[in-house]
């Protein structure tokens, strides 16, 4: 089956059989929801994307963004997307009922973004922002906070946005400066800047909603002294009207890649005229914002992994027509009679194809994965459940975000080399690809910093607890793997691989019990592709066994094929990808301190 | 030191002191230059890149070269930067004195070039081009067509290209159907398109004198019937005018970066006026081209290494600028009241710039090391020892092409990421840089051609004496290193991964063996990857072992921390990058075929 730019079959299969959505649908806050209707609005989202997505990504490439006289002007297919998107509703696919919201599962909503987000991934961050910083207010705002604000968001007749990084404060949210005076109203006024907000602005949304992160005059330094802060573009009135909320766009940063989405400078009350409205408690905003942090961290690894599974496919189709080159002869020699062969029969380019699908699908698995504990975690009614899948999804979340955005920067790096010199030319996609998403491994939290959550918080939190956890859910892939004779290798592989993973802790863990955090975490973007090539092989183990037995029991609504890829790509992954995590915790046992305690003079 | 764009004492050190310029300069060809007189060379180079290169490489990306009415218009700069290397005589900078050259070795040459290409890898293309090509005149041409062509091109009054990549061949040479019709004069009629021809043209140079490949009317099939051609865009009329040669500018290929080096499609004979001149003999066109292949592949990775270098610097400063962050303390906490710190001080940034430096250097000794070979052959009268240094050429090429390609990607992204959102802006360089370098792998033989060569001609040629020669080369190493105390447990990893070498090898040369090509061959660019490594571990260890042992002697002329730099970043490779070995290892000895006979459904 040939696909565009992302694999439905493959897709549904994850959530179905691999991941067992139709499970969560047995309970209560899905029950409205069974296969057929879930199809259907995955269906409707694919040729929304095939149409009102997809034929634009270059475009948009082409003619970025732009700010001009204080506004941002983005491609003007924009006006139907956010018109269609709206409708769909899109922005509150998993709110309740109760809110407008659709109530869908989050594996659902992100699997909806999924195939938007490979479509093109310039669009689908500002329905994504809209839905993050509504459902903000929906879960900590007071009902007039949410009455003014969630029914305009929800169509996108505003846009919402998520107001966090300053200029000289960059990751570290602790040097936050922004300020809010108390007023003696409900509001306060709001002064400071921000940088690199995305989908800060465009001309088809009214309004934009900014969730701020602010420091309440007086508040106490530090992360805890941050409170959270509506502040509209244009504020409403009593009467119904809009007054300019003195929060301009001062500029937009200009990007190599996903230029058709914007990422703006915003400047709060810089005419003392900027009014903000407290959500929640004041000097908890950075707690409400760690609560949405989850979706947005899985949301960003998935947008890195929708680009990849474009530019793989965009990849395969040059190498399914394209030829060049001859099969070598038992001499070695080439028959120049013989007519070129397509370039998808030489071994190097089907390695380089099974690289991109083994990280593709790995990673679409691994979101469809982190989704579900979100779901399992909302949904489970026994406390010690409930707290068991928060850790899973605590753990797995820095994985999510982050192995996309870095071996997505490697499969696309394949897509871009099948294509030889026209890879790097603008008349094909890869190299826009590879532009577009060298941004994932940046965004909500660079790399550096999703390892040391990894490392330092998630690993450690609970004693251990989560990681446990996940042993024993891999466990479960492993036993189930060792049951059919050709996986069997591959489970015992992933049974070394977790014994590795308690050998580099047991070797790092006493330097945090001495106290020496900075020698713990001194490799922790080590640890991170570590372990994170180790979770991918689980969910590589965990499709494989389902298509094994899918093969076995003959019931699969797909060609066997399908099924024989999965297995496939399973051993390629485990023959090409999972050797690397030897060497990786070698350099992570390793006693020499090389990073820590050098002088600069050494670069 | 700080350092723009290259570490120019680091250079000095890799030529003088690892790889031993001076003892080349005993040899009678450059037996006119001394220390002195070098160092006065490579300054000079380096001025010229302070001033005429590297103060324009941003808006070279901004403002690319354009197709316009047939001609290329590239940044007005260049009429500077042509008349300057003109003449400094950096095109014939290691042509015979008699041919009105500087008679250089190659291994100043490449330091040189490497200078110019880290101050602006847009720019030396257009000499490098020309230099090969009128050394390919020079080397098999008659002595008409070096009085025509050669003294124009030496100050650059008239460029040169290489004309080898046809649409529907691509990489495969032996498919150029580029058609050469004699006549009854000393010249061919030309007929045929030639694709990604780099530097194909420009206003400031009056002419274009292109090295075409062509098939003469009625030659044999594939490589053994490609001859060479010199086919000027204007040619010369015995009364000293120029008449057009019917060598149509047809197209520019707009690419992803180096954007303002162009890269251009030449129709030939369009109007059956377009007359070209055979060098040399008939059918052994290739063969010549390939005689300055190795040149060109050197000069390629060098490119790749350089635009890394550049990469590393602008990284290297603002990590040295930007505060962000604090130290965790004892408790695993920051202190807030304390005030941030440099981004350098995180070991994460320090791992990301060691990453970079180990990348960068290893891969400039390794251009160095190469080069080297090339100046010993050259001057070397003794048969055996010709031979030795031959072999040893053609085996390290591939790699001085590839790993500086492949690596240097890794390196530029590293780069990038210590820059966070910013990395990712046109505001500053990396961004630039990221996309600049990835053509490296591209150029002149993708990687996957590269690791064929590799594994399929250089290990195999002569019985593998190349490689028992390299053994040779990397021993003498690991004996000088084992002299020393805290160098002799890396001589033992470099030694047990020469085993692992050997292993490997033994491990696919049955499949060679038995005919079954497209087997030993499948994982070329594995062994690449893997072999690559190694032998920039030995670099490593060599260069710190000249490093201890100058502080030993304590007759360096830079500060220790410079020697120091170069043994603690040889422990960061080893520590971080050798480790990898065993995982590719692992991969190549896999018995599954898994790129081999597997059925597109797969995909």
């Amino acid at each position: 089956m040939t696909h565009d730019y992302v694999a439905i079959d493959t897709l549904k299969f994850l959530l179905y059989n691999v991941h067992k959505v139709e499970d969560l649908l047995q309970k209560e806050r899905f029950s409205e929801y069974d296969k057929t209707s879930i199809d259907i609005f995955i269906d409707s989202v694919k040729t929304f994307s095939d149409t009102a997505l997809h034929p634009f990504i270059k475009e948009m490439d082409e003619k970025p963004s732009v700010f001009k006289d204080g506004n941002i002007y983005v491609h003007p297919q924009f006006e139907n997307i956010i018109k269609g998107a709206g409708e769909m509703g899109l922005v509150g696919a998993i709110y309740d009922f109760d809110d407008g919201g659709m109530q869908l599962p989050s594996t659902i909503f992100h699997a909806a973004y999924f195939i938007m987000e490979a479509a093109n991934n310039h669009v689908p961050g500002y329905f994504g922002l809209t839905a993050g910083s509504a459902n903000l207010i929906l879960s900590f705002g007071n009902q007039k906070l949410k009455d003014t604000y969630v029914p305009n968001m929800l169509d996108l007749t505003w846009g919402g946005t998520m107001c966090l990084t300053e200029p000289q404060a960059g990751s570290s949210l602790s040097d936050v400066t922004t300020l809010a005076t108390p007023t003696d109203k409900d509001y306060y006024q709001i002064k400071g800047q921000k940088i690199f907000i995305s989908a800060g602005d465009h001309q088809f949304s009214s309004n934009f909603v900014h969730l701020v992160l602010a420091r309440i005059k007086g508040a106490p330094a530090g992360t805890k002294g941050v409170s959270l802060f509506v502040v509209p573009k244009n504020r409403p009135s009593e009467n119904g009207e809009f007054t300019y909320n003195d929060a301009a766009i001062a500029g937009e940063f200009e990007k190599m890649g996903q230029k058709g989405y914007c990422t703006t400078h915003i400047v709060f009350g810089d005419n003392n005229d900027c009014r903000g409205w407290l959500v929640g408690e004041a000097n908890k905003g950075l707690s409400y914002m760690f609560q949405m942090m989850n979706e947005a961290r899985i949301a960003t690894g998935r947008m890195g992994a929708g680009i990849a599974s474009a530019a793989y496919f965009s990849s395969l189709k040059y190498a399914n027509e394209r030829p060049q080159g001859r099969k070598l002869n038992k001499s070695g020699k080439k028959n120049t009679d013989e007519e070129q062969t397509l370039i998808i029969n030489h071994p190097d380019i089907k390695r380089m194809l099974f690289t991109q699908k083994a990280i593709v699908e790995g990673s679409m698995s691994l979101i469809f994965q982190t989704a579900t504990y979100v779901d399992k975690e909302m949904t489970s009614t026994n406390a010690e459940e409930k707290e068991k899948y928060n850790l899973l999804l605590e753990l797995l979340t820095p994985i999510a975000k982050t192995y996309p955005a870095e071996q997505g920067i490697q499969s696309i790096s394949n897509a871009v080399q099948i294509l030889g010199g026209y890879g790097f030319c603008f008349d094909f996609m890869p190299q826009q690809y590879y532009r577009d998403i060298r941004i994932i491994a940046l965004y909500e939290g660079t790399t550096g910093i999703q390892s040391l959550d990894l490392l330092g918080r998630k690993i450690t939190m609970k004693k251990g607890k989560a990681l446990e956890l996940l042993a024993i859910e891999i466990q479960e892939t492993i036993t189930a793997a060792s049951a059919f004779v050709d996986l069997k290798p591959y489970a015992n592989t992933l049974l070394e691989n977790l014994g590795l993973v308690q050998k580099v802790i047991g070797s790092l863990m006493p330097h945090a019990i001495e106290g020496n955090y900075e020698r713990f975490l001194a490799d922790a973007t080590v640890f991170m592709d570590f372990f994170g090539t180790i979770v991918i092989g689980w969910q590589w183990l965990k499709t494989a066994v389902i298509a094994r037995q899918t093969i076995k029991d003959g019931n699969g609504n797909q060609p066997i094929a399908f099924y024989d890829s999965k297995i496939h790509t399973m051993k390629f992954f485990y023959t090409y990808e999972m050797p690397r995590t030897k060497g990786l915790a070698k350099t992570l046992m390793n006693d020499k301190e090389l990073t820590i305690k050098v002088s600069k003079e050494l670069f």
